[in-house]
C-alpha cells in the first residue's frame, strides 16, 4: 500500500499550480481567497474507529473533543481563527442510541465552546466501523498566514506545547495503567493550541508554522522539506515534563522516543528568526503560561541530524505513522 | 438508532440563528460568507462501503465519480460552481496498490473535468471497510442562492433529470444482469446537473430547489417541510424512460416504484412561479437538449399527496433509506 507521503506527492503532481490566489495540498489547510486582506483556511481530518481511536479508552465527549481538535490544531498550524465546521459520521449498528446522543449533545457543546459553528455535514449508517470525517474552516489576515516552506538557515526551531504525552498515555491506556490521568487525557482529549497558534502568525518573526500530529521527527522532517533547509536538533534541550516522567517510570517507556516519535501531541513546531526568539519566548510565557522550548537550528545542509553533547546520534526509533510505515 | 433526520434535527437546535450571515443544517449546502455579492456553499457527503457502493460493481473510476458527483450535486442545488475539493480516505488493506494508485489517478482526472481543484484532504488506514469524504466549495452570487425552503402555494413542482434509473441500475447490478448499461451507468457514475442548477439558479421565477438523492418521494417532503406547504404530485406526469421501462421489465420492477422510492438520482427538485413555467420550460429543452418535467403543484394544506386519474393514492412503498428505515 503507497503511504500517506506517497499519496500526497501524486495528489500534488497532478494539482500543481492550478490557481495562484489557492495553496492546497502539502500544508496543514488549504488557503482559500476570501478578500483583498484576508483568507479561509480549511482542512479535513478522518478518524477511524481501532485505528485512530478505540471506544472502551473514552467516552463519546473525548472522542468528539478529539476529532475537533486535531482540525482545530490544523488551523491553528495555519495562524487561522476556526469559524465553520462540517461533520461526517458513518455509524455502526454496535453504536448505542445513549452513545450517539451523547456524541451529537458532545459535539454542540465543544462548537460552543470553541466558538466556531456546525454548518454541515453527513450522517450515515456504516456496516462495522465507526468512521469520523471532520472539516474545519477558518480565517485570517492573509499577512499572518504560516507555511512549513518559510525556514531559513540560522532560524530557532521551537515547540509550544508538550511532546511525548498523548503517545505516553496511550500506553497507559493500552495497558490499562491506574493513574496516569494527564497523560491519558492527552491522548482521549488533546487540546489544540488555538490562541498560541493565532498569538504565533501574527510574530513577523515566525518564518514557518505546522502542527506536530505525526512525531516532532517525523513533523519536522516535513517542515525541512518544505522549506528546502536542514536542521540540528538538540536532544539535549527536550524538556521532560513531571507526568510524562512519571509514566515513562511506570510504564517503562523511554522519554525521549516518546517525544521524537509518539504521534497525536498537536503542539506547535515553528521557525523564528534568532534575533527575536528572546522576546518571543519571554511574552509567550507570560501571555499563556508556560514557556515555549528552543529544540535546535535551522541549517543550510540537508536533513535532520539529531545531537547530543555536542555530537549527531542516530535516529533510532520507530517513527508514528497510521500505516504503520514512514 | 436515531435516523438521519432526527439527528439532522437535533444538530439544528443546537445551533440554531448562530449567524445571520451563514446557513447550516437542513440545506443540501451551508452558505458561508464571502463578499457583498457571492457567498461560498459548502457541502460534505460521506460514502461507505457496502452501503453506498460495492466494489466489485464497478471500478475505481466509478467510485471517484460518484463520490466527487454527489456532492457536486449538492452544490448544483444551491446554484452554485463547485470550485474546491477535499478529499477524506480511509484504505482497508484488501485495496491492491494498483486500485489505489487507479483511484487518486482518477480523483485528478474528474476533479480537471469539472474544473474543481483538490486542495486538501486525509489518508488514512482503515481496518475493515473503505470510507470516503468528499467536502466540496463552490460560489455563487447571493442572490441567485436557492434553498429549499421558498416554495410558495401555487408554485408548479419540477424535475429535472431522471427519476428511477439509478435504482434499476442498482437492481441490476446486484441480480449481475446482462445488458441494461446506461441505467447501470447511473447507479454507479450519476451525473450532477452542474450547468442546469446554475442555470436554474439564475431564474428569478425559480422559488426553491434540491436535489433527489433519497428518493423523490422523500426529498420532495423535506421541501415541502422547509417550506411550509404541502403539494399534490400527478403520478401520471412522471416520465418513464426507455431505458428505466426496459430494465423494469427485464428485472421486474416497478418503474412508479423506483421512480418514487428509489435514490441516488441526483435529479433537481424545484419549484417555479407557474406563470414562468413555459418559458423556463422551452429555454430549459433548447438549452439542455432534454425537457424538465412538471410533476405537480405547491399546496397550502400540509403534507404530500400523491394523485392518479384526479383522485389521491396512498404512497404504498418502501423509501430508500441508508439507514433501512425513514
Amino acid at each position: 500500500m503507497p503511504n500517506e507521503a506517497d499519496i500526497i506527492r501524486t495528489l500534488q503532481k497532478s494539482f500543481a499550480c492550478q490557481s495562484p490566489e489557492v495553496f492546497g495540498i502539502g500544508d496543514d489547510a488549504a488557503v482559500l481567497p476570501l478578500n483583498d486582506t484576508d483568507a479561509y483556511v480549511v482542512s479535513m481530518d478522518v478518524l477511524v474507529e481501532n485505528l485512530h481511536f478505540r471506544l472502551n479508552y473514552g467516552d463519546a465527549a473525548n472522542l468528539v473533543h478529539k476529532s475537533l481538535h486535531v482540525n482545530l490544531s490544523d488551523i491553528a498550524a495555519m495562524g487561522a481563527a476556526p469559524l465553520f465546521v462540517l461533520l461526517g459520521i458513518a455509524l455502526p449498528p454496535h453504536l448505542t442510541d445513549a452513545w450517539i446522543e451523547q456524541f451529537l449533545a458532545s459535539f454542540a457543546g465543544a462548537c460552543k465552546q470553541q466558538n466556531v459553528q456546525l454548518v454541515g455535514g453527513d450522517t450515515v449508517a456504516s456496516e462495522r466501523d465507526l468512521f469520523i470525517s471532520v472539516t474545519v474552516i477558518g480565517r485570517t489576515p492573509k499577512a499572518q498566514l504560516k507555511f512549513r516552506r518559510g525556514a531559513k538557515p540560522g532560524d530557532a526551531v521551537c515547540v509550544a506545547g508538550a511532546l511525548g504525552e498523548a503517545r505516553a498515555g496511550l500506553a497507559a491506556l493500552e495497558k490499562n495503567a491506574a493513574g496516569l490521568e494527564a497523560v491519558k487525557a492527552k491522548s482521549l482529549a488533546p487540546n489544540a493550541l488555538i490562541a498560541e497558534g493565532i498569538w504565533l502568525s501574527a510574530q513577523k518573526s515566525v518564518t514557518a508554522m505546522m502542527d506536530v500530529s505525526d512525531g516532532l521527527y517525523v513533523d519536522l522532517g516535513r517542515l525541512l522539506q518544505a522549506s528546502q533547509v536542514g536542521a540540528e536538533l538538540e536532544l539535549e534541550l527536550l524538556q521532560v515534563s513531571a507526568q510524562l516522567k512519571e509514566a515513562c517510570v511506570q510504564l517503562n517507556l523511554d522519554a525521549r522516543e516518546c517525544m521524537l516519535a509518539g504521534g497525536e501531541d498537536y503542539a506547535l513546531l515553528f521557525t523564528l528568526d534568532p534575533g527575536d526568539y528572546g522576546r518571543i519566548a519571554q511574552e509567550f510565557e507570560k501571555k499563556f503560561g508556560y514557556p515555549l522550548v528552543k529544540i535546535g537550528a535551522i541549517t543550510a545542509k540537508d536533513g535532520l541530524e539529531l545531537r547530543e553533547g555536542g555530537k549527531p546520534v542516530p535516529f533510532t526509533y520507530r517513527s508514528f505513522s497510521h500505516f504503520g510505515e514512514l
